[in-house]
């Protein structure tokens, strides 16, 4: 095999050794094993082709590799796959101002897409922590969501043409940036959040949108959770709300403690919701914070007075995800319609007070969106399996709450290997078996990203 | 086979007299035989899933039915088909004021839908000149655009959920509201703009946006075609439009002696461009109108002083389709990506001037979404069959023009029959033989408007 892959690639573009493989064959989770048989780095569109050509005759597994930030295992390999990295992929190829859409590769890292299109007077809006590392390929792939959805929705709105090398090794592209094409199914939108089990995402015609106002963050300390949400109503009543983010008084201990960072508020409260808009509504939102004081929903707050306040502020929620990365957090990342926010809470504030009486559960999350981040902290005491197995198991008794509610296992960190044997919770049975119907026509042969998403 | 409709419907929702065949067995399209063999007026989800798995055991053609406002073909029964009317399911069933959505059913007229919004204190932005009659079901399937796309994009980004009736008789509900729901293949894109040929849509859950700012529309006069994207640019430097639509003179002397209007100018331009706009940007707008002046792009305009008044300049465009309607217009509606438009257009006009000398050809269009409708009139002279013949004929010159620009056949009007031999110059072989494996999974007996988008 590896002869084989050496004559699509140039021999420094197949990786074999053992660093390699280890660090190519991962993402961000910890919890599974890795074990990828080598790690190709395609320059081309037509080397993917001619790779996932191979790979049907040799019925050799593919493993799609971005930034490798994901957090559900979709970019594990596991058991002998062939990673494909994107790496170099990363060019920018053509930028049309008129249409302000930019045709990337797939490789193109998140922050370099932001930064191109600021050199532009635009903006790619799809933020969040692992912008610096995370790619455009990948973020498609999961439909990422972000701190800015609330007002600028996620990855999915911004794309506006995918070009795909379908696990047929079919080139396929799709849509090809237009704002309106009526002609049958939408199959760009099938490989947003398909997790690379269809095909690679390998170039990607991104919409950019003018460039916003300067923008100010405000922290508030919330004593009851509850009142978290009547905050963001008060606040949507009055402003359109870039941001809303929620973090809990433990959320902001690890990441004080991670990145050495001051304490926000004087007092510490329970619960944190940091609140960004136009620097223009600073007035309004001064005056919904006093208003909401005089609810007795809010204690005390912080406002920005420059963009570096601002930074310092976002650092506070941003930090969080890498400053509890040492205790191999279990991660939840479930959502439900806002309207059911409260009564969701309460149930799974329950089930966890029971089910983790023992162990640090750390809540935060986009809370605007209906996007709970829930995150167990395993003690250093405790092996990692035994810990994994243990949240593994308790599990369902969440997704079974999150059913109920109409609500989803996975808002925007993708399925992959950690919610694989959940989906049912989400998805009927019907809904799987015309997801696997689909995998079928892209991926006669079982090779794309096979194991993730279903097994 | 009327005997077993009849068993599923209380027997005044079966029809057959020729009068309900003709009237519901055809959209606006006026060039194809109509011939269904019953239309049938479903009251629930049940009853529909009992309508298709009959016409699974009898091979039973179904053909859905909404506000038949359809100008592709893509609800016209012609060939011994039963007419699904969504008629009676016209009722809105829930409205959750923190989530901003409501939950219709398929059958409810667009404008029912907007009204409600705005009683609720809130905005369905999606409209155009057939909302009056068009219904919530037939938009999400041919993913309906309109006349405010550039603000508030399409019928997809309203919907955050849908309940379907595949053709297999399966009940799957997609999406159910979230915002974030990252788990596996987003079936609900499928759906829409599948022109029934999957399933049929039985209830949606419709995002509402926040009610717009007061809006002032103002008509501009435009000697040369290519300066009217001149405007478009200009407007867009300065100010977030609502609408930017554009006509030629034809189209408003037709539209004009239709509804018995005056000429918005004293004196008539080749082109006309209406520009929509928060009212609180009027001043904003004066000053980019004197500078298009200033370029010579533009040679008067008028401005709504009133609401009454920017609706007597809206129906200047918006009559255009129902004044050139007794013409039976051969209809291109087709997109190209905005930066396109002036190379498009030019090939466009020359091929329609080579191809129609004798003919009237009206031009009008979203112009800011790269939208143009080109509606050939067909002379009182001239026999129906022969102009649809020789339209049709012709059709393929401009759709290699639009294959080469990288646009689309159809932009908002769907495939139906009147694009379906011509669906090649905008999907690839490999997207349609995809398309062809998809519809074999959600209508495995092709029952589900067969014949519609590929034969």
């Amino acid at each position: 095999m590896i002869e084989a892959l050496n004559e699509i690639f140039s021999s420094n573009r197949v990786k074999t050794d053992a660093d390699t493989l280890a660090q190519w064959g991962r993402d961000w989770t910890r919890s599974f094993k890795v074990a990828p048989a080598a790690v190709v780095f395609p320059q081309t569109t037509e080397e993917v082709v001619a790779l996932v050509r191979l790979a049907m005759n040799r019925s050799i597994a593919l493993v799609p590799s971005g930034g490798r930030t994901g957090l559900s295992g979709g970019a594990v390999a596991g058991n002998g796959e062939v990673v494909v990295s994107f790496d170099r992929m990363n060019r920018i190829l053509e930028f049309e101002a008129t249409d302000r859409i930019v045709r990337c590769q797939a490789g193109v890292v998140t922050q370099a897409l932001q930064q191109f299109a600021a050199e532009q007077g635009l903006f790619y809006p799809v933020d969040f922590a692992s912008s610096g590392s995370s790619q455009v390929g990948g973020n498609i792939s999961t439909n990422a969501g972000g701190i800015k959805v609330i007002r600028y929705g996620l990855t999915r709105d911004w794309v506006a043409g995918l070009k795909v090398v379908t696990g047929a090794g079919e080139v396929l592209e799709l849509n090809r940036g237009l704002v309106k094409n009526a002609t049958g199914y939408d199959l760009r939108q099938l490989f947003i959040g398909a997790e690379g089990t269809l095909g690679f995402v390998v170039e990607a015609d991104m919409k950019l949108a003018a460039a916003p106002e300067p923008q100010t963050v405000m922290v508030l300390g919330v004593p009851r959770f509850q009142d978290v949400l009547a905050v963001l109503g008060r606040f949507q009543q009055d402003l359109s709300l870039t941001a809303f983010e929620f973090f809990s008084e433990l959320a902001l201990t690890k990441v004080m403690a991670h990145r050495k960072l001051r304490r926000p508020l004087a007092v510490p409260a329970e619960f944190y919701a940091l609140v960004e808009f136009d620097s223009s509504l600073t007035e309004t939102a001064g005056a919904v914070f006093e208003a909401c004081v005089e609810q007795g929903w809010v204690t005390d707050a912080v406002i920005s007075q420059s963009d570096a306040q601002a930074a310092d502020l976002w650092a506070l929620r941003e930090g969080i995800s890498e400053s509890i990365a040492s205790y191999t957090p279990y991660k939840n990342d479930v959502s439900v319609r806002i309207s059911q926010v409260p009564s969701f809470l309460e149930e799974v504030d329950r089930v966890v007070a029971l089910a983790y009486p023992d162990l640090e559960v750390c809540w935060y999350g986009h809370i605007g969106d209906g996007n709970l981040h829930l995150n167990v902290l395993k003690p250093a005491t405790l092996d990692g399996e035994a810990f994994y197995e243990r949240c593994h198991h308790i599990s369902p008794r969440i997704f079974e709450i999150v059913a109920r509610h109409g609500g989803s296992i996975s808002a925007e960190h993708g399925v992959g290997l950690l919610k694989r044997d959940f989906l049912g919770y989400t998805r009927s049975p019907a809904e799987i078996e015309a997801m696997r119907a689909m995998k079928t026509i892209f991926d006669p042969k079982g090779i794309m990203n096979p194991g993730k998403l279903f097994a």
